[in-house]
């Protein structure tokens, strides 16, 4: 563990997410979702496990040091349910708390995938 | 770049110290010690670079998210000065000097050699 980084952060996941610029997107998904074989296909070429909790108590612990992306529209989307696209389920809900909780203001159209934002420097 | 975490520990630094577990040493050195070839007999087996800065600096950033080891006696050990064991270069002064501040009480017997340790539990 270190100090000040939320232990779920582990190796792995500190070290891309540290790798990342901004304008590249992280993929937050379920035990459902094919995401061994998929992550076989993105920049990374792995899966980075984040295992044991809710989605939303994950994005809590990547949005403690991911920057979201000001620069597009919609720098955090979400899958949408097959039929009922505006349809907003409640593991959805509780991350975009999440991200609202981080931007202090509410937007509610997502979550998901985020795309990593800049830091700008200190001003002079 | 990361929110609230030093711009120094870049991703390599970063899934090092966060894979190190307590008890496990870490190495400061300067540009002149044989960094690289020595890096590739520990555990590791690479060199981790921080450049261009000071080795107070670089302790700083370090010292930010890594725990010192408090079941040694010294968890944090210098280099000495060859024919001058008791001498404390500026070098070496300046690294305690933030080791001190992270540890909130004066102890003035090194550095260069730190040595991970653990983030207990919350208190119920």
């Amino acid at each position: 563990m270190l100090k000040s980084i939320d232990p779920l952060l582990n190796a792995d996941v500190l070290y891309a997410l540290r790798a990342m610029g901004h304008g590249d997107d992280l993929v937050i998904c379920d035990t459902n979702f094919p995401a061994d074989s998929v992550a076989r296909q993105t920049t990374l070429g792995r899966l980075l496990r984040i295992d044991g909790v809710t989605a939303s108590r994950a994005a809590r612990a990547i949005l403690s040091v991911l920057p979201l992306d000001s620069f597009v529209e919609n720098p955090a989307r979400r899958m949408e349910i097959v039929g009922k696209a505006g349809e907003v389920p409640a593991v959805q809900a509780e991350v975009q708390a999440e991200i609202d909780a981080t931007q202090r203001r509410p937007r509610f159209y997502g979550c998901f995938v985020f795309k990593k934002g800049v830091i700008p420097p200190d001003p002079e």
